[in-house]
């Protein structure tokens, strides 16, 4: 197995420019045509099986649709957004759903929280208060290479709330600043010397990354999904309730991570007092904080303060506050237009998720998913709930290894498992909860393809 | 006035690739502080004055936010698409709509058959095939200069069904093939020689463009927005319904302006042997049509045979059409993926027609609409209704030199003009669909802007 910082090197842009590394996903694929047939064989099986009884003929043809664009998601015969739009036009050219209820879930408010949380990714990136921050963390803390650690995790930690995309945290704002610091103590990728201290740092912060992006339900971009698959099953996660849930082991993973990695992974280099200096003169460089960059703190802060006590305020909408956020930003000039238009990552996001999003609220209301509940209630009432969801729990979290993607493992398990471990008796929220946290932190496993990125 | 050619040469990029120009909308602008002033004075002085009777208290604050949102959209503070998430945001901060009405019009079905139009004009302009078919039209019909002038509106009507942006097929097909003959003839925008045959040339484009814009629901981006405030007012505009009211107008337009042109506006060149010469040389080097030309073709085909002909295929809904086109040229790989999230004027498109659609549909369902249309009924009683509408007609259309962008114009007159058309006695369907031609045909005026584009 090569290095992390080996397979991270593949990923990531030679340069350290604070860009966020743009993974080139229409390399040549192997296997091309069994990537399609996979996918169109399984759809094409439950569309032609009989559907069960409860199930309308309607919603048994959904599910054919839903399974075979998860399945084209995991094969990969195309990015998982134009995947998704087979999926959506194979829904209304079939005559499954209207053309209305096809692109309803173009006008879901969690997709649109999301939309605008890339933008603000985008704002602290093209300010430079993300890299600040690192800098700040590691003049204070960075002595050490075990509080470098901890500095980076930091730095993630800050971001993380406003920041749904993982890669563009870890591979946008923190990998540059740690490849830097490496580079100055001599611990290059390639060349032998990475466990000098280079090793430590981006197996710490790939760890680190993974932790907040289970602890804020904007902290992955697919984390939204699970809050309306949960919102399905009539489980109303809002992002305080999320974040409160998420927060004391989240924290607790955060202290313990670096410090046990330390150990088991420990880099040659204990004592790195030139990156406190370095942190220092690149805080000179970059001079007293912009109006730009005290505008996106400030209204970072005001969104998460708005986030967090919606429920003191009527219950406002994250996505209404993300709203305005965004408009604000866009007024102080923060963000131009230009920026929010070629934000592709966001489109991105928008076609895959109103795709899936839409899919399972139908799945719902056609009967699909009743009746698969109700198949499950039967099924496994031997085992004592805990037992149940336990074994749940490490079967979701493994299954890891299956998937190249966090939406897809997420599209593809979520939903069942926590129908399945409900009918079990475990109480709906701890398993939702549950669910959720493991849909990030399966990452830690690293996927079969060693991706670092959630998408 | 500077010459056409030379309002056109500061648009278009310098070098002659069949891109897209890229016109800078975020250059520092003048009167900053009053582009902003006068939408939030306007807004706000609706907001806080007493809503009629017959208006309910939500009704009257969304017309302060839609009116505010298309002066603003006028005084251009902000590109149209910051300027839209702010009305969108105001709607749901000030809980005027609730967020998710707020955010209905993403699901609106006439803006994805936008988008997807969007990516089949990029599929034209990548594939080579649009700058190949005005080749095949020059190499017939370019002898002359007036010739020249129909291969180049032939070509711009052949693809205006599938290209929503007029910029796109004016900018990025014609123009470079336009530019580099007259250039071969010695013609320059720059240096007094552009009399010679480049004026005529860019003059003739230009009111041709305008033309196919008129001609067909996909042919121009706001196009679409005429048939949602049609469609308010009860008025349901098809795409078939539309090409066949357009087509006999406009095919006697394209066969009238470019000889009338030719007579007012003579190049001083009328013999072009040599560009059916730089046609069949091009043409050449292009050599036999490849196999993403013959897929583009084949999917604009059908398509358009599937838009003409959906009252004879059960209403197979537009654009149900239009996003399983778009799915077959992603699996042909026409188009990928990374073309698609690149696509920024999709993007830009999706969100100021998303805010417009919305606010105006409930104006609608709030009882805004329906008292003006009280209002106007009793105050046209004295006119016969052919006189009232041709006055109408010709306010609406003049009054375009207030206006830097179609869509603004659109927004801000469409649908007062109609109602109150409707309210003299005009037939409905008349009424819409000579105001629905004028949304385009105003531009031949030239806007106070000298701007080609529709956006």
């Amino acid at each position: 197995m090569a290095t992390p910082a080996k397979k991270l090197s593949t990923l990531m842009p030679k340069e350290f420019a604070p860009t966020v590394p743009s993974v080139s996903e229409e390399k040549p694929k192997r296997y091309l045509w069994l990537r399609y047939l996979i996918p169109i064989a399984v759809g094409l099986a439950i569309w032609f099986s009989p559907a069960p009884a409860g199930v309308s003929a309607k919603g048994w043809q959904l599910l054919a649709i839903f399974v075979g664009t998860i399945v084209g998601i995991i094969s990969q015969p195309l990015p998982m957004g134009a995947v998704a739009i087979t999926g959506i036009a194979l829904c209304a050219v079939t005559g499954t759903l209207s053309i209305g209820d096809s692109l309803s879930g173009f006008a879901d408010g969690t997709i649109w929280l999301i939309v605008a949380a890339f933008m603000f990714a985008r704002g602290f990136i093209k300010t430079g208060l993300g890299s600040r921050i690192a800098y700040l963390f590691i003049a204070a803390f960075g002595k050490r290479s075990l509080g470098l650690g901890y500095s980076l995790a930091a730095t993630d930690l800050v971001l993380s709330p406003a920041m749904p995309s993982n890669t563009a945290r870890a591979g946008g704002v923190v990998y540059p600043v740690l490849r830097s610091i490496a580079s100055a103590y001599g611990s290059e990728p390639d060349d032998g010397t990475a466990r000098k201290l280079g090793a430590f740092l981006v197996k710490n912060s790939f760890q680190a990354t993974i932790i907040t992006s289970a602890m804020f339900m904007t902290a992955m971009a697919a984390n939204p999904l699970v809050v309306k698959l949960a919102g399905d099953q009539g489980l109303n996660l809002t992002w305080g309730s999320w974040a409160l849930a998420g927060l004391v082991p989240g924290l607790v993973s955060l202290a313990l991570v670096p410090w046990i990695l330390y150990k088991v992974y420990p880099p040659e280099i204990k004592e790195t007092p030139d990156a406190v200096k370095f942190a220092k003169d690149r805080l000179r460089e970059l001079g007293l904080v912009k109006r730009a960059e005290w505008t996106m703190l400030g209204v970072f802060i005001v969104v998460l303060a708005l986030w967090i006590f919606a429920p003191l305020l009527g219950n406002l909408n994250a996505t209404t506050t993300a709203l305005t956020g965004l408009a604000i930003l866009l007024i102080a000039g923060v963000l131009t237009w230009d920026d929010v238009e070629k934000e592709r990552k966001a489109w991105d996001t928008l076609i895959w998720f109103a795709a899936l999003v839409m899919m399972a609220g139908f799945l719902g209301k056609l009967g699909v998913v009743p009746w698969f509940s109700k198949q499950m209630a039967g099924s496994v009432s031997g085992l004592d709930w805990i037992t149940a969801h336990m074994l749940l729990l490490l079967v979701y979290f493994y299954a890891h290894y299956l998937f190249a993607s966090m939406t897809a493992h997420i599209a593809a398990m979520y939903a069942p498992f926590l129908i399945v471990s409900i009918a079990a008796g475990t109480p709906p929220m701890f398993a939702a909860l549950t669910l959720a946290f493991a849909s990030s932190l399966h990452s830690s496993t690293g996927s079969l393809k060693g991706e670092i990125c959630c998408l």
